[in-house]
């Protein structure tokens, strides 16, 4: 069985001998030439953006067709011969803190002596504006950053951790001062991607107040190639864990939703943890209505991701800062005990869901290795 | 005598009666049309962006040609008839907190029983990545914007405040991993704006715990229209007031260097402020050298701000958070007592330099108006 079949469908940016990246579908281990097999000019584009910027109707008719046309004979390229990009222009990226669990994980790691959760956590989702143009495709390498940490030591960092996430994709934004309705969030969302963001913990702890996360942050952001188009994750809709307060009236759905996607993380070939995204707090149509509440605009390729994912049990924290309390109770990684990423370490992030009819569908995975600093 | 002369030259894309939006040069009150002026269909774009991309040394020859033709007849509209656009697209925004002085006010404002300069404030350049695609051209209206403040209560902002800032436009930046030296500063930025980050403190207050402001600013951030190349502010270099301790050799120049740039604030036509740019702490190659030092790519339309200009005087504050002391001192304008902004208010920061032989040159000006809440 494969986890790309009809109910998956996703889309990405790819190029091959002789063709220059463009769009393809991905259905099983091919790529489908989509300006070849629809015969329409805006896959030829090196970018999702053109397709996306065509709205939530033309979303659904092209998938659709291609629905219609699985297991006929088609314009395709074996998976394994395509070179994958980045499949859209990230307009403007913002991360979000999403889970309750990572939440206090950190609070508990950076403020013992406080409450875990800051008084603002359960009224809004928390959230900062990362670097949209340091967004780079799986596979990319990871120069490990230099910088600052505590006193104003310069080198590179010593504590370079990931952070698990998903991301979601806008397709069609609103203009200043029309706030979205978090119902609407599939007409505005065209899909969801699998986040790795890099995180030199040490750099962040000295640079962090009061403005936020910077420079331990906005050196590379790694994203999976395919992006699951909103409809595949159907199946995969579940209720939230629950709120308590109440949020505010511009952040209740009619009917509020998660979403059951298992996480897997391996470092350097070895599962190390498996984030369930369905334990999140706060929602995916909640962070989009809480972005353009203020009367912010969004555009065509806007990022908003998640946050780190981080389950109850200690084999589900989405971050090495959380599955080593601080580097204090390393784990074992090959047999050998670990803490942050050395130089060579590989992380690679997967992750599926529930399908239609009791399939599983695929999110593809997330990878990069890291190399030593400049 | 014209305080856009030979020696200014800023650069701005307009719009006129048959014209579609495309670059021009502001020479006294006359907007010329650089495309026809130079038969070069670069200037035929909607914005810098393609003629940044061209780099420094293209930069320095149209320059020079341009201030060859001053004087005789070229394609021009008078500056009243046409109509201003934002003059860059822009790709990632970066704002920082380069006053001491801004620093101090906020951090005895907002943390009065602790020392008003957080431990890591004189060893980097703080600052925070914000939101690109809300950025706006000078006179364009902002509402008021909604939100939660302290407690999760929602409604219109009641504290929307100013920040009157320079922001620096990358016109080529470098690949990942490539950090850029402060002494090549003037190879990467093209031009300097004047820029109001508008703020909504209660907003910004209850959120910005721990990841940084985030809805308190991203409704806009206005800039003026008109980019001054960095050459023309060749005359304005000033020595920094001073650092201790030494910035790391990262954030070292031969020579450190600020700018004389005289700043005015009028709040519905009266002067309220002149907050004097030279008073700044971190210089703009320091703040250029430390965005790339972790390896981030830097791209043509990045902008970067030097958060809120405030001198020793009260007189010299570029907030009004800072200006009425958090509200509790208002000041009077036009006769009234005021601390934030009310519906209908007008804002607008301009500015002035040293320019050649003792000559002054203009920054033009950023405006804005602001419209009742949704």
């Amino acid at each position: 069985m494969t986890l790309f079949g009809p109910d998956n469908l996703p889309y990405g940016v790819f190029s091959a001998d002789g063709v220059e990246p463009r769009v393809g579908v991905r259905i099983g281990d091919s790529v489908v030439d989509l300006a070849a097999a629809l015969d329409d000019d805006v896959f030829a584009a090196p970018s999702l953006n053109p397709f996306m910027a065509q709205g939530y109707d033309r979303w659904v008719a092209v998938r659709s067709r291609i629905k219609s046309l699985v297991g006929t004979e088609l314009p395709a390229y074996p998976v394994d011969e395509v070179r994958l990009h980045l499949p859209f222009e990230v307009a403007d990226y913002v991360d979000f803190y999403a889970s309750e669990h990572h939440a206090s994980n950190v609070g508990k790691l950076f403020r013992p002596d406080g409450e875990p959760l800051l008084p603002n956590w359960k009224h809004l989702p928390v959230g900062y504006h990362g670097r949209a143009g340091t967004v780079v495709v799986s596979g990319t390498d990871v120069v490990r950053p230099s910088g600052q940490r505590k006193g104003g030591v310069f080198g590179p960092s010593t504590r370079l951790d990931i952070e698990a996430e998903l991301g979601f994709v806008v397709g069609t934004g609103t203009p200043a001062n029309t706030p979205i309705h978090p119902d609407d969030f599939a007409r505005h969302v065209f899909g969801v991607v699998l986040v790795n963001d890099w995180s030199a913990r040490d750099i962040q702890a000295w640079e962090y107040v009061p403005l936020g996360p910077n420079l331990g942050k906005s050196f590379a952001t790694s994203i999976s190639p395919w992006v699951v188009p909103v409809p595949a994750l159907e199946a995969a809709r579940v209720p939230l864990p629950g709120q308590d307060p109440e949020p505010l009236p511009y952040l209740r759905e009619s009917e509020s939703w998660g979403l059951d996607v298992e996480l897997v993380v391996r470092w350097n070939g070895e599962e190390v943890s498996r984030p369930p995204y369905r334990e999140m707090y706060w929602s995916p149509a909640q962070m989009l209505a809480h972005m353009t509440i203020n009367g912010a605009s969004s555009r065509t390729g806007d990022l908003f991701a998640s946050g780190t994912i981080s389950g109850p049990a200690k084999g589900e924290r989405g971050a090495f800062l959380e599955l080593t309390w601080g580097g204090a109770e390393p784990i074992e990684v090959n047999g050998a005990p670990r803490t942050f990423l050395e130089d060579g370490d590989e992380v690679t992030i997967s992750a599926t869901a529930p399908g239609a009819d009791g399939s599983r569908i695929s999110l593809g995975e997330v990878t990069g290795r890291i190399l030593p600093g400049v």
